[in-house]
């Protein structure tokens, strides 16, 4: 039940010697979401033994190259890999033309079905929907069509107690009725209260994926209370200027929006090469918002589970 | 005056962990030739220290994405880096609508004009020629237009001998004449011959690159003596029917074309991943063409110039 956020890239456009541009990939429950897909992202898949053909889906914030040049490589590998079971890809509108001339190319190798879902939204809208995760979709602000996407854990069903299974003799039916949350009434009027005898076994986790965007207003509201957040930051403070002309943000705007959404951790990346000193990032962040850290490549982010906050 | 080459990529289609697609710089007195973009080949520069805006002229094999997909990554960075010089870009045909695209979606951060020379010889054909080298290309036998590419450094200039100079008060217009390997005949009818004053400084170089290819008969004949010869060697012999059916060659194969032709070393690259012992690769060409060398991403090899072999 593993919630794992492996971020494979943390260079912004212009590339850098050791450093890859922006992909992460979030294990929720075994099942892998590659988001962006930087310059030679199968070459960090690779690296950090992330199976390609685990991919079950592909979110892209927006079509600038460092964020998509990966994509066709590890398309055409899976291609070579044999897949055959669907790949979803989720991506602005303007990604269908590239799409497509792709697959005009470079298609005939690949014998599985591309669903391509084209985000439009102007507010956090549910984009995919599975057993275990639930994904959303929201607007950002960088001169082109560019979305970032919240992956949140559903709530688990509830447990139920072993020593209320002995204590109350309970059957396989009383079992699956406490299991939904719901009380069992007996025969002879007796009741065994769900909430005695079961619990839920954690609270759902969450990971926000901000990518290139300049700050807006409705930003923290959309990101709020989520346990990690990933948050562009372009630029040191230093190059405030840079980043409001590029719509990209600073450290510190980054922080602000992690201190005001009250979210668990901050993580930032997609470092300028202007910014050779990482930890420079860190510390502008930490001024802010504690809970800061500067992503080098490779970094993983594993969340442990969380005891259930909410009614037991 | 140098001749170097510095193999960028050994891997096939399939990517391999730490191992790069077909690339390779060709660096002639300065001058910077890229032969073919296999993913990531700008990460590979940086980390080789090529000068990306070095590059002079790119020179693609074919389209398939091993050999291609590192171009725009790569042509992205030369506009961030506000390349204005025009770049040459020699390919296939069927590369044309390949760049159209590209330029469609990403052209507006280049200010550089690319002069697209389509390639259709059906035999070796100069298609550039510089102050210090000549390139032709030649067709391969890949299955799709595939093309491979000779670069021949051209024939020096005479150096005239500086005892010469001395010894017969040798003046700037005579100086001038014995570098263009005529004899000088002086009013009172003695003669300084050319022959004796003057001496070329070495003999041309010359590198081939026989990418993805099936044997065929010409070939040996269009790479006749070249110093070094890259031919690919995807599989080794024990695979020698899927190098058939894949149109691709074998260690013997590349090695009997080095051994026809008469080439001074033989270079193998773009293995199979399919095949895991690169030392099996330089063994088997070795037991035809002993001057056979498997690359590894990375190797660099620096023609000596060589003494001029031809009349002084």
């Amino acid at each position: 039940m593993n919630f794992t956020l492996r971020i494979l890239g943390t260079a912004s456009a212009m590339p850098v010697t050791g450093k890859y541009q922006s992909a992460h990939v979030l294990d929720v429950h075994g099942r892998s979401f590659l988001i962006d897909c930087g310059e030679a992202v199968q070459q960090q898949m690779l690296r950090y033994r992330i199976p390609i053909m685990k991919v079950d889906s592909i979110f892209l914030s927006h079509i600038h190259g460092d964020h998509l040049f990966g994509l066709f490589p590890l398309l055409s590998t899976m291609g070579m890999l044999s897949r055959s079971v669907p790949l979803n890809i989720y991506a602005p509108n303007n990604f269908g033309p590239v799409l497509k001339f792709f697959l005009s190319y470079y298609g005939a190798g690949l014998n599985f079905e591309i669903r391509f879902t084209p985000l439009t939204m102007k507010e956090p809208e549910v984009i995919l929907s599975t057993k275990s995760v639930e994904v959303l979709s929201f607007p950002l602000n960088h001169g082109l069509d560019t979305y970032g996407f919240l992956f949140r854990e559903k709530e688990p069903q509830f447990n139920v107690r072993k020593d209320a299974i002995s204590e109350y003799c309970l059957t396989l039916k009383e079992i699956g009725t406490l299991k939904r949350g719901e009380d069992v009434i007996r025969e002879d009027g007796s009741m065994v209260k769900a909430s005695e005898a079961a619990y839920k076994p954690y609270s759902p986790r969450s990971y926000a994926y901000v990518s290139d965007t300049a700050p807006f207003p409705e930003l923290s509201s959309w990101v709020k209370g989520v346990d990690l957040l990933y948050h562009e930051a372009t630029y040191v403070q230093e190059f405030a200027d840079k980043a409001a002309a590029r719509h990209h943000s600073t450290t510190l705007q980054a922080a602000a929006v992690a201190k005001e959404a009250g979210v668990g951790q901050l993580v930032v990346g997609h470092y300028s090469s202007r910014c050779k000193d990482i930890s420079l990032f860190e510390k502008e962040c930490k001024s802010i918002f504690p809970a800061s850290h500067a992503a080098s490549d490779g970094d993983l982010f594993d969340l442990p589970m969380k005891d259930f906050q909410g009614r037991k």
